[in-house]
């Protein structure tokens, strides 16, 4: 553990310790993955401007994500399946979240559920909603949110058809699943996730399975899910959601400067400049660098946070840095988790902001709220462009 | 089958179905390549915009080439020895393309003869034309297409003389050919590619061996041909062939916007923007890369399709976006012939069609014929410039 | 050694010498090297006027570094550890900078002490200073250097806080220090260091055990160093130290205008432009992408040294011509220096020396204080722009 | 010999046959060799402009070199040791080089004498001129290329210091040369090479020994020649030169605007753009890229060659349609040589004769004197720039 320097060290020891499958499912990105891929090289091409001889004491990197207080400008992203990476792995990321004070969001597609993660954790998290065929069930999955003690709730626009991952059909992943001998192989070689795994009850879509309509076992739930995200869904249906809800609203998955324009007007909080991790529309430019001219256009009326490529404490100041209020991590936990469960999380979490934290001294910055373009380096030849 | 997601799926399936020296054939460009690999890689500079909160229900991939109703704005390029992929390769391509819907070209270096695939297939398909010395030929040439039923005569402009291909020079693959010991262990060790050979008539040149004149058997065959590409084909051979042909002409081999200025006042139907696939002027710049030019330049009076790199739905649609009426794909739905007959052109087009369709929805989009410029993403910084 | 060529060639007979942990040390960057790399491959960028049927007789390389007159444009970089690379490393080092005619700078975390290598030398050499909390111990420093003569002091400044480098930490060698097999396997297998080691006293850091208030062994040291970096340090400090020096002083690390502009205002005789060899804040730009807009903002009023990334006598005067007095070489000299001690300093400088001479007479220049910006080559294109 | 395709295949096929030395000796540039590659791969960036339906008949590569005709504007370059690479290597490159109606320029450092090669080949060639300290050796120089009826004077200007390659010295090919076990059986396991050898008188610098004061030897040679290449060579020397020579005269070496124009003070006939192929000042820009601004500077007061890079036909057109008169090749005919003789050089000039006719029609030309810069290809936003 102590040879643990940063996020990839991580991922090196989750894909030693997660199923295959189930690992790759994290680490995918839709059909040619030039997106996903895009999401952390473009982070590379911004350059950050040393400061020396400035008093670097006092630092602080506390901040409020929609109104709410962090200890840095990070939260942790809703992840489908984040139960299979880790026995219990929603409730031990949202109890790591909670430790270091920062946001955890529960996706719809958790293992853990709404109450059983309320119930372990003790304490307020954000929820994740896919907008479903089924309103009934929506209506439902508000509620349970709401009676959970829920402090914001993010709905997430860039699903309403499925992106083909390549990986997800070579595992069998892709719905309805199938359950080979090659999957067997694959759990067989990773006794000690196997051995978490038998000790929980948490092993299946535990928002779905039992809440939706006629959904009551695995086979079910494929047949279901399969139909159930809703291509109809549209700026309307954000109303009525933001009613029934009532708390703090975060929209998930604008890539456009139109679109920030119009989530704006639904009166939401928050937007998340997001391409669902390079999971969705292969081709799309990377969160990063189209979060500026979204900045640019929305930025004095709502907030703005991003998620997308997320590595590295540099990666977070660098978003930070063009107006991004917080951004989200998803793989950076995740493959925390997978490596050593709760601990690793917490792990990944010190890396990145320890990395923030030396990043913004270095720059001459010691409050991250007052991170700006200012802070990143143009060349002359650039600005005289 | 199951794992077969994309067509580089396909192409590796047929590298180890079809003789080298034939997967070669369609797996090359001319000299270093440069044109053969940049037709594919100039796609990846495109980037898409992403919309949410769209209304996605009732897609449509439908739209109509040269006045004729297409399934999708998808054609199977003209490929010579198509025969060779797979015994019968024409007809069962052909076949393919009327299942799905879309226009079969059947190439002049085709295997089986018109005849032979208007018999099988029992539907109208486009038949492509090289302008060779021998008028006479030509003219029986566009006689037997028209009692074949051909829709549409595709006029190949860029094959006045022949671009090196190494990798057919090393397989004896050039005229004449040489038949030697390496090209019989390449053989044998396809033994179903030689079992579909033993069961078909079609082994050699259909529309020429024995229709030109005195082109009788092989040797004769690659005398004629290495002398017969007519290098003094120019605009006003169009006028003939047009008023001989009496339907649709549609020119292919357009890189240049005088060019195709001059091919719209050949009064021709459609044109298609084409470097031959890079097998032919190693050094030219990707068809994708002069398509805005040309569409710019003639888009409002005739028809511009394109071929050259597309192997994916994305492709596609990028070429939509730019101006594109249609594309031509040639190695795709060759690869799925290579690897699978029949059934593998149709699940090329199904892949491609499916990407095509849930990108287009992706971009917020539900009608293939709305793709327009607005539809790709460019930096607010690439639009200062 | 006859084929010793440049000097990556003495970096390769380096990593065969020196103990795994502490050639890391000398080849490594912060983070994930992207500033590190950066250093080096920025310098590729620039292209060089080549001028012919110019009289090339009578070349000369001398120069003047602040006021001091140097046999060509180049200094030894202060670098820690020095005396790890080779048995009495800082000693040999500076010798051949004597032999030589050129400037040695010796660290504060040298291993060898000041008064030592003064003994040793019997040269006037610059000593480097970095700034820690304890007062008292930087005045004695500076009294110290002071005493033994040295010609100039070169105040370190982008050191505030420690930028995170992966090896070391792999190595076990980032504070506190860890002693393991592995390092004692490293070291068995480099016999002739080992040898040389036992042969000399200078096995610690020679300015601070013995010096500082309670530090008497490598326990102590760790535990003082670790806190010691002094993050307020800021510009007024710069005053007392150069009332209480009262020699030339350079300050090391500005890496923007700003900086420069705030150094010129303290009186400073010189800077050099650097961002620590790139192992403290990744994400800067490279050195030599900034010296011009630097040399543009403060050229006039002061010195403008650099470092970082040279690795040759053509990096050198791309350097020069970008309005650099003289550049820093670090990694360069250490590595001849692992490579065969003194000897191996020296044919650092004479493989530097003859390919700055031959070069500048390659581009029709004869005084290396002539090259200018117009012996770098800018395409008319890039004129234009 | 049926299966070579391109100048890359001869490489292959010499390396195989030519004693590494001899054979690293042309494979190589200075230093870092980023020069060397720059001009290859520069080539790969200008792209050509596809025409179609013009009538190609009746085709002519023919132009004229300084007033000369040549059979396509291409001519051997000289290059030094070119008798290492085949036994008699000058002579059989000058037989092919007349048999296909090109110019031969033979290096003052080959091994045949101006007076072997004028004997063996029986026709006119070029000389080229190493301008050296011993003057009456140059005058005798001249004065014996006249009396051998060489057809023009190519005096080289980047030669003045010389750029270290890497590759020589550890070869031991620098001066003086050093003979070692290593070339013994570098050469032992290149019989055919040897055999050649053994046939052979031409075994030493036939220009210089026995010619020179005092060169009588292999070992008065070495240090004859380290110190003869001339530094205080300027456009003086030209005069007298030129005046001596009494025939056409080409100026090599030429990479800036300002010496182009400087050369055509001189009433030289020609010159040639040149890095002395990446074997001098590393880091110069390619050959190619600065031909357009040197030929906009003078192209109309001299003809304008270039050297450097040119490994196809392809590459000559490019060059062409910049504004060349000519080309020169160095490489692509000792590699052709060093494969198999005579036979090979043709073969290379065959090569790229081929490749260059076929190009020109594909670009829809007929006269390779008519190629221009309308002839490339720059995409719409370029001609926005």
């Amino acid at each position: 553990m102590s040879s643990v320097c940063d996020i990839h060290d991580l991922e090196q020891l989750a894909r030693r310790r997660v199923p295959k499958m189930f690992f790759d499912y994290a680490d995918s990105g839709s059909w040619s993955e030039s997106t996903y891929r895009a999401n952390e090289t473009d982070f590379d091409l911004i350059k950050l401007r040393q400061r020396v001889a400035v008093d670097m004491t006092n630092r602080s990197l506390k901040t409020t994500l929609v109104g709410q207080e962090a200890s840095m400008p990070v939260a942790l992203a809703p992840v489908g399946l984040t139960g299979m990476q880790h026995a219990d792995g929603e409730i031990l990321a949202a109890r790591a979240a909670a430790e270091w004070g920062v946001p955890f969001t529960l996706s719809t597609m958790s293992i853990c559920s709404i109450e059983a993660v309320a119930e372990a954790t003790g304490k307020p998290f954000w929820f994740q909603l896919y907008v479903m065929r089924d309103r009934g069930f929506i209506n439902a999955l508000i509620d349970r949110a709401k009676a959970a003690g829920c402090s914001a709730l993010v709905v997430t626009l860039d699903l309403q058809v499925l992106g083909q991952r390549h990986k997800d059909v070579r595992n069998g992943l892709s719905a309805p699943p199938k359950f080979t001998p090659k999957h067997v192989w694959q759990m067989a070689t990773r006794p000690g996730w196997c051995l978490g795994m038998l000790g929980t009850k948490n092993r299946t879509f535990g928002n779905i399975v039992g809440h939706a309509k006629g959904v009551d076992d695995l086979g079910s739930l494929s047949a279901w899910t399969a139909e159930q995200f809703d291509p109809t869904l549209n700026w309307k249906d954000i109303e009525w959601i933001k009613e029934r809800w009532g708390g703090p609203v975060i929209l998930k998955g604008i890539l456009d400067t139109e679109d920030a324009r119009l989530a704006v007007e639904t009166g939401a909080d928050a937007i998340i400049v997001s391409n669902h991790g390079g999971r969705q529309l292969d081709g799309a430019p990377s969160s990063i660098s189209v979060l500026p001219e979204i900045v640019d256009a929305v930025g004095d009326k709502i907030e703005v946070m991003m998620d997308g490529g997320i590595r590295s404490g540099q990666d977070v100041l660098k978003a930070l840095c063009l107006g991004a209020r917080g951004v989200m991590i998803g793989r950076a936990f995740v493959y925390g988790l997978g490596a050593m469960g709760q601990p690793g999380v917490k792990l990944a979490l010190d890396i990145i902001g320890k990395e923030l934290d030396t990043t913004m001294a270095l720059c001459g910055e010691r409050q991250v709220t007052d991170l700006s373009r200012m802070n990143l380096y143009h060349s002359s030849q650039d600005q005289r462009g």
